[in-house]
């Protein structure tokens, strides 16, 4: 460690603070997300997010951007973190998703900020516009999801529509975000007819408009007509797997309980599952008799074909051996 | 509206509330959460996640649970909904990420539960596992990610292998939960196969254990060395995409703003591109060039296969005619 490197760490340390303030009520905020604005000195955000914090504001300097602005945000956040001051960068949701944090390490990157040199960075978390979605329709996210933004500002479109058809395909749920504005109409569309090759046009969706603030209004339809509906851009768009139903109003996926489960005799198991242990259909019963049908003659191509899976896949797995783990299972039995 | 549902909602009114409590360090719980808590009657949930909100438990009626018995839980919160208590069902992260919310759900309805019967359910949603480890690590998420879950107790494996091979293909960041327990401890393995396939060796990987808690501990690696960790229960994984980049041990996906703007020049826009609007090879001008190729010649199959997206949907979208919409850009600027 060199001189220059120690009279640098001992300056006054400047902070940015990325904030992610949940889905836009103050009920939903976290404890640190609070505690970090009212630490700050100067707050820097989109308009409408600092309306949403406007109590925590007073005496400090407050910078409202413009959408466009992201980069613009980010540099005047190390400007001021660089001159000894604590930033909070306020994002909507989660800083991490699609929010404030790239893009600012991205500008702290190139402006060639270290870790060591003087300014701290703290990525405070929040729920994303996927949880807070979810938790006003159901439980539509309880199985494996993702999130896809449609927007093309920063996305190449076949990036999109290859992400979009290859999710729709393996049965993802999925949350679009940025799915719809004024001008970006036809990417709804171009998202509907990607699934539709893939799923149901019964499929559930449901689209949520500004979860937990004051406009909130939620509607569910299928796939087959979710180009039709209103959605703009403080939409978020969720379309269900192939198990997800609607019911009494609520959108919600099985976890997959009544794979294992007779739901209806009060929890007891069905034939060959054993509670707590991976399914007869997981990695190893699924792998057993992956040896065994190809030992009876079927070849690599027809099991691939039939699972549903890249045949070099198959191979590669068919020529490990396999080891069933004898370990107690107790450990083992969060879904 | 009969004279039983009315007699019905008359009754007193108890409610099943499913709260989110971040990642479990007190700092990360929303207000609305610690309110559920404490306006609860009976506070049921798994013993860690118990431990974590005890300032909040006292005078309560406790039921502590073991990791097994998330239907026993859901059915033990009915029970005492239906007597007219508030019980506040706990879960780590959100709700609604394989949380409580599911089965929760799949309970009521197997019990005939509408939500007009007396019983009221709220979800509260928070920061999941995903959201508060890419916190700690850098900005992993801020492109298009999904969460799948290793578990095969309730997931036949094929399924989640289909699903893993999709998004390795469609260069998604990936969050793994339940990545291996002592007993399961192949399907890792099975993951990382499945990636390498389409997917550098060096992709960036990070492994996150008990983020916010006590135990915290972080480790970045690759692909290729992902299933030689520690990985156990309370670790997530995080796999990043062809773009991810560790540096200064800060693990960043960019958003794309290098594709639009110079970054080393002060974010003059390149060529072609301008700021905010769609990017040159977004939708509207990915198709204008599509039907220019295709009309000087190139097949659809030609196409499909330059641009790695199914031939039917290319057949498609080039059957719809192009409508280039003029409408102001300035609402549309969130990337």
């Amino acid at each position: 460690m060199n001189t220059e490197t120690v009279a640098t760490t001992a300056r006054p340390v400047g902070k940015i603070m990325l904030v992610g303030i949940g889905p836009g009520h103050v009920d939903h905020m976290t404890a640190r997300a609070r505690a970090a604005i009212a630490e700050a000195d100067v707050v820097v955000g989109y308009v409408t997010y600092i309306k949403l914090v406007a109590d925590l504001l007073e005496g400090k300097e407050v910078v409202r951007k413009g959408m466009t602005e992201e980069l613009d945000r980010a540099v005047s956040a190390l400007e001021a973190a660089r001159s000894g001051q604590k930033v909070a960068l306020i994002s909507s949701g989660d800083a991490g998703v699609y929010g404030m944090a790239g893009p600012t390490y991205e500008v702290l990157f190139q402006a060639g900020w270290t870790p060591d040199d003087g300014v701290e960075v703290e990525i405070v978390p929040g729920a994303s516009a996927l949880n807070a979605c979810a938790a006003l329709v159901g439980a539509p996210l309880t199985h494996d999801f993702c999130a896809i933004s449609l927007s093309d500002l920063l996305t190449p479109w076949p990036t999109i529509a290859r992400r979009l058809d290859a999710v729709a395909y393996a049965d993802f749920v999925v949350a679009l975000y940025n799915p719809k504005s004024g001008r970006r109409t036809r990417q709804i569309v171009e998202a509907q007819r990607l699934f539709l090759r893939h799923r149901r046009p019964d499929t559930p969706v449901a689209i949520v408009k500004s979860a937990y603030r004051r406009r909130q209004h939620i509607e569910f339809t299928t796939l087959d007509r979710m180009s039709e509906q209103d959605i703009g851009m403080l939409s978020t768009v969720l379309i269900g797997n192939s198990n997800t139903v609607v019911q009494n109003g609520l959108m919600v996926t099985p976890r997959g309980y009544a794979n294992k489960y007779d739901m209806s005799e009060g929890g007891a198991t069905r034939d060959g599952e054993k509670a707590g242990r991976s399914l007869s259909t997981g990695l190893n019963g699924w792998l057993e008799n992956l040896i065994a049908d190809h030992a009876a003659g079927e070849s690599v191509e027809q099991l691939a074909t039939r699972h549903r899976l890249p045949a070099p896949y198959i191979a590669a797995t068919l020529a490990e051996p396999l080891a069933v783990a004898e370990a107690d299972a107790a450990e083992d039995t969060e879904a």
